[in-house]
């Protein structure tokens, strides 16, 4: 009833996300990103997941078309499929998604969803050339990039390139980032860096499904970025990634050579491995399953019918010995 | 990759919710408020706001009907409106939801929402007669009773009623509950104890939506609640909001008896206030607001030509000494 009532800043929070955090999000991705945002445009949210599932909501009516790259990833196919938006794949090649393919595109879609960083899951860094192409493509026919910048924080060989967001003088782009990977997932917090004119319609709708995030995490992560704690923590884990990653390539080289090809992306948590001829994921995947290692398969990523039969490794969870020891196991129940 | 890798519960969250947190809520309930419920039927959400976003999604259409109270919960016609539902309304007498015009209902609608404990905003308590014949008419029509049980732990006259959940033997009844009056809003914990049938579409839709609530805040408040702390907690709260519930009934009668007649709901952490012939209640809201007193209006909560003017007022958060100062400025800006 008072109006000069001590308001407590833990009791009810922003549903566009607590101010610190905001700020240290978006100096955050200006500095290390390449970005161009500030925290007005910033929006908190649970995850990916909840960006995602946003985006369907208020960027593409049932029944209408949405760009994804192919192959790419099933999170996002989910979300827009459970919106009931129509996929229109288009394919990707050793660069990332194909501009070509693209600008050919007469479906009618006005928003594309990408993975520049690496693309998810070839591991493709989309060249400096294509992003900007892309970026005229977006102005020129009023389109929406939705940037899944994922794992972007672990970059092993060469600069990384500055995301589509920081690139894009016209607003088109919505940047997901997320501190499912860097932190843990059991956080609950990722973020949108959203073009102005689109701040308020993904806020409001974001206060209707849930509110806001928790505050005492928000406040907790924003001071644990501001003090620089977590620039340390990425900067840790980028060698201790890099450390495994090289571990599995070696290994993969080692006992598995005549059986995959492993792709070397630049960044992330995962190595792409392509099967070599007369080797069939299914039966590959079912006989490690026995021998206790869970692989994902590759061609279930594919839209379509030029499936690529093979892996996707994920290693960022094992030590150098599990990686050595499960890359064994596989070698010893496949060429028993 | 390897199957018997060590799992941290903090890492990954079940999107139902982690299960010593609905074991304890489930335990809560079936003590407290004489529900049946097993923890494999509570969903853990962020708040109502999440759980009647989800009943939006998956009980009503686009374009279909949806039973709501009159007067009712703004929250809960956003959260339909929103997802493009139709509103019908059904008046509420000082009992409650008037049985004889649910029965009458031809709109089609397969879903009613309800404020069983203490309505919103009239604070009537839905007698056990009424409770029975709600059970039975959705039993009998195929209909679901979705039960908002906000505030129910605090009750101050008489024996709080058992909730309709566990009187509904049929399982046609989705109860919600929440956190966020109980401890704060900013935790962001919030559940829904769902019929069987129901539980597996809503952790899906959930999962799909943002994945799960945060894993360190549900073990905490698992925790806190196991121990015993959650009930001390509200047992020490509904003796300090029963003593400021009379301060403010006290100071009404006092300094506004003529101006307006409060109703005493029997439990909850508001009074409605009716205004007295001749005041308006547009011209006295503005005039508390010039005095610093925020007062939020009845009439909005009606839909139809039928609106009643006055006020609904809070008080937990204000001590004794705010409470009788704020009805004090008012009875004097009101009077001048």
């Amino acid at each position: 009833m008072l109006k000069e009532h001590r308001t407590n800043v833990l009791l009810h929070g922003d549903p566009q996300g607590a101010e610190p955090l905001r700020k240290a999000i978006a100096a955050y991705l200006n500095l290390e990103r390449g970005a161009k945002v500030y925290p007005e445009q910033i929006l908190v949210l649970s995850s990916t997941r909840q960006s995602l599932f946003l985006c369907a909501q208020l960027l593409v009516d049932a029944g209408k078309p949405i760009l994804l790259e192919n192959p790419g990833y099933f999170g996002a196919r989910k979300a827009f499929e459970s919106a009931e938006a129509r996929i229109v794949p288009i394919d990707v090649d050793e660069q990332g998604i194909r501009m070509a393919l693209l600008r050919a595109d007469r479906s009618g879609a006005n928003c594309l969803y990408v993975t520049p960083s690496h693309q998810y899951p070839t591991g493709a860094t989309l060249p400096l050339e294509r992003r900007l192409e892309l970026i005229n493509w977006a102005a020129e026919n009023g389109k929406w990039i939705i940037e899944d910048d994922y794992d972007s924080e672990f970059h092993y060989e060469g600069l990384p390139t500055a995301c589509v967001q920081g690139l894009d003088k016209y607003q088109r782009t919505l940047y997901l980032g997320t501190f499912s990977k860097t932190l843990y997932p059991g956080l609950r917090i990722g973020y949108m860096a959203l073009p102005h004119e689109l701040v308020k319609a993904f806020t409001y709708a974001r206060s209707i499904m849930d509110g806001h995030t928790p505050q005492i995490l928000q406040l907790t992560l924003a001071r644990f970025m501001e003090d620089g704690h977590y620039n340390s923590h990425v900067r840790a884990m980028r060698k201790l990634y890099a450390g495994r990653r090289a571990v599995l390539l070696r290994a993969l080289g080692q006992h598995l050579g005549d059986v995959v090809t492993a792709l070397r992306p630049e960044g992330g948590l995962q190595i792409p491995c392509l099967l070599a001829e007369g080797w069939s994921e299914e039966k590959t995947i079912r006989q490690a399953e026995a021998a206790g290692v869970q692989l994902a398969g590759l061609s279930r990523l594919y839209a379509g019918e030029q499936k690529r039969a093979g892996w996707i490794l994920g290693y960022a969870s094992l030590t150098d010995y599990e990686i050595e020891t499960a890359v064994q196991r596989l070698a010893s129940v496949l060429k028993r």
